[in-house]
């Protein structure tokens, strides 16, 4: 059987941080970097890592908060007068005066332990990580009510993240398979969890999946207001929709989407599209600005929304309501006057001190990818941009992780901080696990093909250390040095599933007689790996004497067994 | 039930063209290239639809061709003293002085069948089809011997092909499984089909496959060269293989990969590389020109070889024997050299009126993509560029069929012709009939982002179409209008199994009570969708209040049942 990578923590002083240390057969180790958490009972919920960072810096106090109602549960919770599986994190604020945000201390020429550990786990210097967050160009999101999380960061000059949505909907699901899923995602590497629930008990789904996660945790909260207005997006108002944000900043959610730049005036322009307004959130501001004839609330309430999310360091994830469902509609009017306005919110976040990323597509065509993050970049100074794919194509519902892992690894490459995954479901039905593994597989290898591209420091050596083992036929290395080990072995284990196919020198593609990796082995053993050109060629003659000698066979015979 | 999408031909004076013809639910019809052919008996082979052209230019004959040998299908066949399942075509060649080659009759400013019949598949003028042909810029892979053939072009104008590997190996399967793996390849859409095989029954698999095959049909010969002596590559000499590319030319092969560019010199520049040689001609070159220490035959001989093609119209498919098997090694000296050679050797062919497609890679990091195909044009004179992914990462064995569909996307969008599939075995096992399909898919979808990206006449209309369905909730449309109209629709059963789940205006991402395209639907029949901004701005105090007055519901009640 093939060892599998193991979980392990690297301690730098007081601080003990995570990585996947792969141990190879030729006595080495690779060390990747790990998103899955020391584990938990779902029950129990996770250790506060951060707790005790928290409480030292002496800027936090407990208090009650807001208590929790029934319709926070959903109608059906109001209907049966009772919620279900209650839990309440402890609730911390900034004392008086006092601003809690990583931006805030990275501005102050204060570095946290959140930095300290995100650097070590980048590897790069610390000052690296605090200036590019003083300068708003990465996003810690570290919600002071999240303390379970272990810190990360996104930004284009770090690694490329992957977001990964799960959450209910009306017509499906529970808590405990949602916080399966959150459980899921983390193990293939998921770098945040959006919860997009919308169904029954979003509240105490939200609880279940916090204090289980070692990941940021992002909502949409418009969804829940939605929920709470059962469903009529007119009846929508800033004060529900307030209540709804103190709710969730409370419980501990690290971002939260907020789509402020859908402006009454610019519905309009998306009118003569091919697929009109697909963002849900979009279009229920939309919704509710032609309902009112007034500007969206989100928007015209936007510094009172900063001032909430600097008591609990909640970053903005400035949605993009209005982005292209369909390639016909990539960057077209309705999608850059929205930016447009993104940039603008971004840079007032950024006097609350508040962090930001912001939203981007969606459905673009391969040639108008680039110039998606580069206005992004440009107009938003630098603010991470973090996007749905986008699909390259809309010919292809059931293979949508590709159609936009081809478009995400492209942005990515081009300075995109984050990609939010797409499941082979997209369009098309709810994932279940098997969907949520093959979203986070499949925008693993676009974010790493990136970061190659990129050449981010030590990003290649991973995929060097699998090339080594391939070719030196380390079969058990190759598998576990995959993005999913698994899988490798089963389909290796297909074709030639006896124990000794994976310590012989041959695969299955040529089959045992012949094997193009081994020529190679034998031309870099009788050549050297630090012969010239041309002390080769003089010495060729002797050589192709000596290689006839040695047999000159092609075939290599099967290791015994 | 899904009305699934039928294949029709177009006549066009005496030429019956197929296309499949997707017929909307709203009436409409879209006509999509179509790669499945008329379909065929196994046993009886497809009706040869070129035979009279061939016949009316008056300018082959038929003779007797070379006698098949025991040893052409293998050793285990001169072991039972018998070949099985023996089939043998009609074996044509020109008359004396003739050149029957389709980049001859360009040349000649004739416009054949063969390219009247790709303009009206391609919907373009024939003279680009005649003038690209003589130009070099594309091939009409069209062997005399293979007129069961639907004539299809590979070059930078047209659209970009792709191609699926089949063939049997040491270790695995029978004649039956291959034709059957040929018909599921053209049924998802494989443009030209290689048959690789290394196994028994070589010579009777692949005149089975060629009698049944609509699609060109490529081959590597040295492979079946090498199976001649006993998998010896010391053994191989020039006249084995020619023998054998002769048999193979006889039998209707549209094109072979020769590995003419591995030359003695660039072998130890690859002494030094992560992973060597992983090709397997290539390293079967190396290990013959290291042996005898002398230049690699199928270069010193590459003038008669290109006297063999041009008897039958065999198009080259100059192979990269020393292409990067790793991100590691992706254009490096080795690979480069051997590019030039390929060029020298492309100008070499068409001084012959033969036709020519270039290889390429393999593994290349996303940011060295571009240049692959830029060196390729412009040192092969715009020669169609046919290359194997890339694969942007080498980090996810098991995904190879995406990490090398980023780098197809990619490389197909800057000019490469056509795409050499890959299957999610790659580098583990041999791909079964779902590999096969999950490759091809995964390959048109690339194919097709690359053709969007480049503007393609016409390539968006089928993402529009599509789109087109999706807002309008046309769910049959949908599934019909997808690449895998199977998978789309039983991932939407997934979620709602129902019938009328299919007619109902909402999908299961949203639920039944809330719905973003619904609500863009209704944006768009308030404001009309010839309306600017300024008077949507101006004009929409009323609307609001219109909008208000019908309902204002973003909810949307399921239809009834």
């Amino acid at each position: 059987m093939t060892v599998h990578p193991a979980h392990t923590r690297i301690e730098i002083g007081d601080l003990a941080v995570p990585f996947t240390r792969v141990a190879l057969t030729n006595g080495e180790t690779f060390d990747r970097y790990c998103t899955s958490g020391p584990g938990s009972d779902p029950e129990v919920g996770l250790a506060p890592l951060r707790a005790g960072w928290i409480e030292e810096r002496g800027d936090v106090t407990s208090y009650d908060g807001r208590e929790t109602q029934l319709l926070d549960n959903g109608r059906s919770a109001v209907r049966r007068g009772a919620a279900r599986g209650e839990w309440r994190g402890e609730r911390r604020r900034p004392r008086r005066g006092r601003n809690v945000t990583q931006m805030a201390y990275a501005r102050a020429g204060m570095v946290t332990e959140e930095m300290r550990y995100v650097a070590v786990r980048e590897g790069c210097d610390v000052e690296l990580v605090r200036s590019e967050v003083a300068a708003g160009r990465a996003i810690i999101p570290a919600n002071v009510n999240h303390p379970e999380s272990e810190p990360m960061i996104i930004g284009r000059r770090f690694l490329v993240k992957v977001n990964a949505n799960i959450g209910n909907s009306a017509v499906t699901s529970s808590i405990a398979e949602e916080v399966d899923k959150l459980t899921h995602a983390i193990t293939w590497g998921a770098d945040t969890v959006m919860d997009l629930s919308t169904g029954e008990d979003i509240h105490t789904t939200r609880e279940w999946i916090i204090r289980n996660s070692p990941v940021p945790i992002g909502t949409v909260p418009i969804y829940q207001a939605l929920e709470k207005v059962n469903g009529e997006a007119d009846k929508l108002s800033w004060e529900v929709f307030r209540d709804t944000v103190i709710e969730q900043c409370e419980q501990g959610v690290d971002y939260m989407t907020i789509h402020a730049g859908v402006l009454l005036r610019y519905v309009p322009l998306t009118a003569q599209r091919v697929t009109g307004i697909v963002s849900r959130g979009g279009s229920i501001m939309a919704g509710w600005c032609l309902a009112h004839h007034e500007e969206n609330f989100l928007y015209t309430h936007f510094d009172e929304l900063c001032e909430i999310f600097r008591q609990y360091d909640v970053s903005f994830s400035l949605g993009d309501g209005l982005r292209p469902g369909a390639t016909a509609d990539a960057n077209d009017e309705a999608q850059l006057a929205e930016l447009r306005t993104l940039a603008e919110l971004t840079t007032r976040a950024w006097e609350h001190d508040v962090q930001v990323m912001v939203e981007g597509p969606g459905h673009v065509p391969l040639n108008l990818v680039e110039e998606n993050v580069r206005l992004q970049q440009e107009w938003c100074h630098g603010a991470p941009f973090y996007t749905l794919g986008p699909l390259a194509t809309d010919i292809a519902p059931g293979y949508d992780h590709i159609t936009s892992a081809i478009g995400a690894a492209t942005i990515a490459m081009h300075g995109t901080a984050m990609l939010c995954y797409v499941t082979p479901k997209e369009h098309l039905g709810l994932p279940n696990r098997d969907d949520v593994k093959t979203g986070v597989i499949t925008y693993k290898l676009a974010a790493h093909s990136a970061d190659v591209a990129k050449g981010h420091p030590g990003a290649r050596d991973w995929d060097d250390a699998l090339s080594r083992a391939r070719f030196e036929f380390r079969w058990r290395d190759q598998f576990a040095l995959s993005l999913d080990p698994v899988t490798a072995e089963s389909f290796h284990d297909e074709t030639l599933p006896a124990e000794n196919a994976k310590t012989a020198h041959f695969c299955s593609m040529c089959g045992p007689k012949f094997c193009s990796m081994r020529i190679s082995q034998d031309v870099r053993e009788r050549f050297g790996s630090d012969l010239s050109a041309e002390d080769a060629a003089l010495g060729m003659k002797e050589k192709s004497a000596e290689f006839l000698e040695l047999g000159a066979s092609v075939y290599v015979e099967p290791s015994a067994g």
